[in-house]
C-alpha cells in the first residue's frame, strides 16, 4: 500500500467532490467488470428469477457497459439451458455471455462428464470454471486426493479450450486455501495456468476475510502468476465491496460482482457501488458515461428479482442523498457538497430533503416553496403545518413516496384547496362460494360533488381493486379526465406488526397519467380504509393537476 | 499494514472456523465502542424513536455491553431532552449515557449559548462535541474565519470541562478536510487538545474516503497527536465497516456506529458487523459473551424502529447462514465450515436449508427428513412434491418463513395427512357509514367438520381480523384448544408491483401457542382468500401438532 503523503488541495472546488485527491498512482487501465447476477446473484433468498427475467436483465447489462455476463450454470438447472439457447440469438453490443461450471467429477472421463458437456453445449465464446484450492474442501468435500484435484483441474480446462473456447479460472475458497495451506493454493493455480486458463480469480467463497489479508494474499499470488487475476468477494464481513477494491489496488484486474449486491446468505459483491468507486474515487475507467444510468438498472433488477427496494444503498438508493438533520438540510441548501459525497446525477440519482421533527421549519419552508407556494417563515400556518405532520407521523404516515397526499394536506392546512368531491360512504362485500370455491369482490360507493350525491358499483379482482373500480366511476361523469388515470403500483405495510391481523396498516398507491407520476398514502386498522384514503387522495390530486394547468393556461 | 506470511496451519479444524490465521499483531486492548443508534440512527429516513423507543433501545445497547451510548442532541429535538431526564434515573450496568451538540454559534459567548446550554442540562458526564475540520466547512457552511473556528472549539470544550464533564470531540468531516489542507485540519485537533479533549473522533461524515485513505490519514494523525483517537464513518461508498476497522488496525481505540448501521443517507457504520469482526476476525475483546446477544440486539432495534428486516444482513440476517444452491447443501450437510465462515451461533443466529429449484432432489428430502418423515430417494411422491413447490414457487408463494403451510403441502402430497375441517364458505362485508364516517367489517364463514356443517359470525377492526375471528368462533366448538392460538404477525407482499389494485398480494401470517410459533402463506389476487388460505393453513396447523403429541403420549 503507497504511504506516499496527500496532495495539498487548500480549496477544493464543490463541483469537484468525486476527486479523491489521494487516489492511487495509475495502474494497467484494463479492467474487466464481470457481472454474476443471473448466476451467482440468483442464489439469493427470496429470488427466482425466469428464463425471460434473465434475458430482460441481460439485456439491461449489456446497455450498463459490462464486460461479461455470467448466465448460469448450464445443466445444474433446466432454466439456464434454455437461456444459453436463447441468448445467443440476441446480439449484444458490450458484453460476452459465459457459462459457469464446476471441473468434472472425479469419477468421470473429462469427454463423458455430463457438467462439462453441459457447458460446451450452451455455446458461448468463454467458459468460467471453478475447481478447489483449500485442502479441507478437496479431502472433506469432494473426498478426493490432493493430487486427484490438481488432475480435475488440468483435465478440464485443457478439454474445454481443446474445443476452442477461453476458459476463466474460479479458484473457490483460495483466501481460506491459501491461509490454510499456501503451497497446495499455489499448485491449484499453477495447474490452471498450465493447462491454458486465460484469467485465476481468487474466491473469497465464505466471506470470511479481512481487506488486508486480501490485499496481502493478492499481491503474494500476483507475484508467482503470470496471468490476470480476478476478485469474486462475498458479504458475509460487511466486506465484499472493500475486499474487491482492495484487491484492484494490487494490481487484479478482472471483478466479479452482482448488481444490488444480492447472492447466497450475505450476497456477493456489489458492483453498484463497486463501479462508481473504480470511476469517481479511483479514477479507473469503469463504464464511462453509462454510469448515468446505474440507478435504472439497479432499479430495473430489484423489480425483476421482486425484492424491496434498499433505499439506504449506496449511491443508487433512493436516500443516498436524501437529508433528514436540520443542520445537513440548511448546509446542503446553501451548497450540495457540504454533505453529498459526488454529484448524484453522476450515477443518476437526485437530491431529496425529508419531512421530520429533526428537519423542523426550515425544512418545512422549504418544502412548501418547493410546490410553489410562498409564505412568511413566522405564518401562523407553518406551525399548523408542522403540528399536523408530526401527528400524522405518530399515526403512521409517511410522505417520503407520497408527495401527492402531501401536497394535499398541505394546500389544506394553507387554507388554499377545495375538495373535488366528498365521500359520503362505501360497502365492499367479498364472497367465496360454497358450490364452487371462486371468490367474487364487489364495492358500492356514494359520493357528492357539488351538490349532486352519485352512487356507482364496481367488481375486482379483490376487494381493493373493486373498490378502486366503484370510486372511478362515481367520479368519471362529473370529471372524464380521470379516465387517464393508472394505478402503478399498490404498497401495503403492516405497522406495529405484533398485533396480528388487528395491526394498523399503511397503504402507499402510485397513480400515473400521460406525463406525470404521484404518490399518496393512507393508514387504518382497516385495509379498505386505508386503500380508501389512497385511492381518493390520488384521484384529488389528479384533480388539482388540472386546476393548477388551467391556472396556467388562463391569461 | 503488517505484511508478514501467513501462517501455515496444513489442516484447519472445522470447529476453529472464526480463526483468522493473518490476524493482526496484538494492538492495545483497550477499545470502547460507542453506539450512536438514538443519534445519528435517528436521522434515517423512516426512522423516527418516541422516548420511550429510545429507552428501551438504550437498555438494550446496555445488556448488549456497548461502551457508550450516544443518546441524543439536547435542544436540538425536544424529545431528546426528555431521553436525557428519564434514562439519569434507570441504572445501567455498562454502558454511559453521552450527550451530543456542536461548538457554540460565532455570534454567541460560549456561557449564553443555547446549545452549549442545554448540553449541561442534559446531566451526562460525558459530552461528545462537534466542530468544523474542513476549511470549506468553516468558510462556506458557518461562513466564519478559519481563526475563529478554532477559537469556538476552544472556547466550548474549555467551558464543558470547567463545569466537570469530560469531553469527546468529533471532527467532523475530518478526512475531507485533511485532504484539503491537512495543516488546517490537525490545527483544529490541536485546539480540540489543549482545551482538554479526551478523545478525538475522526468522522468520514460525508462518507467519501477510501480504506487506504483512512488508514494513511489514521497514521498521520496519530504520529501528531497525544490522546486516543475514535473513528466515525458513514457508508455512501459502502465502505463504513471497513474504514471503521482500517482505522483500528492502525492503533485507534474508539469505533462509534450503529445498530444494523442505520442512519442519514446510507447510514453510519454498522456495528453489527463491526464487532463480530472485531472479535472474532481480529481476536479483539469485544462484547465477550455477550456477542451471542447481536442477532436479538439487532432484531429488536429493526422491531422498535419499524423497518424492514434486511435478511441478508452479515451475520445477523435470518439469510446469513442459509443455503440454496445444492453444491452448497451438500456440502455444508457433511461439514458446515465449508460454506459458514463462523458457528452462528456465536452471534445468536443458526444455519438454515432453502428450497427451490436450485436445491433439487436432495434438499428437498433434507426437508422432508427435518420434519421426521423418512421416505426412499426414488419414491415417486418425492418428484411430485418437488413438482408441486414449483407450481407453487411459481405462483409467488414462499415457504421460507411458513414452514406451518410447507409441512402441510408435503403432508399432503405424501398422502399421509386428513384435514381436520373442511371450509365452505366465507363473506365479508366492510362498510363506512354515511352519517359519521366510521368503518365497520363483518364475517361469516360456513366450515364443515366431519359430517357437522357450523356457522359463525365476527366483527373485526378490519376485513381480516373480522375473517379470523369468525373462523376461530366457527371451530372452536370442535377444537377447544385453538383458543390458545395467538396470530403474532401478519404480513402483507405486493407481487408483480405494476398491476396496481389487481396485482397479486402475499399474505405471511405467524401464530403461537404457550410453547410454538409457525408461519403460514396464501397467495391471490384478493387479499380476503389469501389471508384466509395463510389462517386456514394456521389452525390447521395447530391441530396437526395435537395430533402428533397425542400420537406420541399413546403406548
Amino acid at each position: 500500500m503507497p504511504t506516499r503523503p496527500p496532495a495539498r488541495n487548500p480549496q477544493r472546488r464543490a463541483a469537484d467532490r468525486s476527486d479523491a485527491s489521494l487516489a492511487s498512482l495509475p495502474k494497467s487501465p484494463a479492467l474487466e467488470i464481470y457481472d454474476t447476477t443471473l448466476r451467482d446473484g440468483a442464489q439469493a433468498e427470496d429470488v427466482s428469477f425466469s428464463v425471460d427475467d434473465k434475458i430482460r436483465i441481460a439485456q439491461k447489462l449489456d446497455d450498463l457497459g459490462v464486460h461479461f455476463i455470467e448466465g448460469g450454470w448450464p445443466g445444474a438447472n433446466p432454466k439456464d439451458i434454455e437461456f444459453f439457447r436463447i441468448i445467443k440469438t440476441i446480439p449484444l453490443q458490450h458484453a460476452s455471455v459465459v457459462a459457469f461450471g464446476s471441473t468434472r467429477k472425479a469419477s468421470n472421463p473429462v469427454d463423458k462428464d455430463p457438467t462439462i458437456q453441459a457447458l460446451l453445449s450452451a455455446d458461448t465464446q468463454t467458459i468460467t470454471l471453478f475447481g478447489k484450492s483449500w485442502t479441507f474442501q478437496v479431502t472433506d468435500a469432494l473426498g478426493i486426493a490432493l493430487g486427484k484435484n490438481l488432475e480435475l483441474i488440468k483435465d478440464s480446462i485443457e478439454h474445454l479450450k481443446s474445443k476452442g473456447r477461453r476458459v476463466f479460472y474460479d479458484a473457490e475458497h483460495f483466501f481460506d486455501g491459501y491461509k490454510a495451506d499456501p503451497d497446495y493454493a499455489l499448485k491449484t493455480i499453477r495447474a490452471a495456468v498450465a493447462a491454458g486458463a486465460e484469467r485465476i480469480i481468487l474466491c473469497d467463497t465464505n466471506g470470511g476475510s479481512m481487506p488486508w489479508e486480501v490485499g496481502e494474499i493478492c499481491r503474494a499470488v500476483q507475484a508467482e502468476c503470470s496471468i490476470p487475476l480476478g476478485i469474486h468477494a462475498h458479504n458475509d464481513c460487511e466486506m465484499a465491496v472493500a475486499n474487491s477494491l482492495m484487491a484492484i489496488e494490487t494490481g487484479v484486474t478482472q471483478v466479479q460482482g452482482t448488481i444490488n449486491g444480492i447472492g447466497e446468505r450475505c450476497g456477493n459483491a456489489n458492483l453498484t457501488s463497486i463501479v462508481p468507486n473504480l470511476q469517481l474515487k479511483m479514477k479507473r475507467p469503469g463504464l464511462g458515461d453509462r454510469l448515468g444510468r446505474l440507478k435504472d438498472v439497479s432499479g430495473f433488477v430489484t423489480e425483476i428479482a421482486n425484492l424491496m427496494p434498499n433505499k439506504h444503498q449506496p449511491y443508487v438508493g433512493d436516500a443516498a442523498f436524501a437529508h433528514k438533520g436540520g443542520v445537513h438540510i440548511h448546509a446542503v441548501l446553501k451548497n450540495p457538497a457540504t454533505y453529498e459525497h459526488i454529484d448524484p446525477a453522476m450515477v443518476g440519482n437526485r437530491q431529496r430533503m425529508l419531512v421530520s421533527d429533526y428537519a423542523g421549519r426550515s425544512g418545512i419552508l422549504e418544502k412548501v416553496e418547493s410546490y410553489g407556494l410562498t409564505i412568511a417563515k413566522d405564518h401562523s400556518k407553518v406551525a399548523e403545518l408542522v403540528e399536523t405532520l408530526k401527528e400524522r407521523e405518530n399515526q403512521g404516515y409517511q410522505f417520503e413516496g407520497a408527495e401527492g397526499s402531501f401536497e394535499l394536506l398541505m394546500r389544506k392546512a394553507m387554507g388554499n384547496h377545495t375538495p373535488s368531491f366528498q365521500l359520503l360512504g362505501f360497502r365492499v362485500v367479498v364472497e367465496r362460494k360454497q358450490d364452487d370455491g371462486t371468490s367474487s369482490s364487489e364495492a358500492m360507493v356514494t359520493v357528492k360533488v357539488d351538490e349532486t350525491v352519485a352512487h356507482a358499483q364496481g367488481t375486482g379482482a379483490g376487494p381493493v381493486n373493486a373498490l378502486d373500480h366503484a370510486l372511478r366511476k362515481s367520479l368519471e361523469r362529473f370529471y372524464p379526465e380521470l379516465r387517464e388515470v393508472k394505478l402503478l403500483d399498490y404498497k401495503v405495510r403492516v405497522l406495529s406488526a405484533n398485533r396480528g391481523t388487528e395491526s394498523k396498516v399503511r397503504v402507499l398507491i402510485e397513480s400515473g397519467d400521460h406525463k406525470d407520476k404521484w404518490g399518496t398514502v393512507g393508514v387504518s386498522e382497516n385495509i379498505m380504509e386505508a386503500s380508501w384514503q389512497a385511492l381518493a387522495d390520488s384521484i384529488e390530486y389528479k384533480l388539482l393537476a388540472r386546476d393548477r394547468s388551467s391556472d396556467q393556461s388562463s391569461p
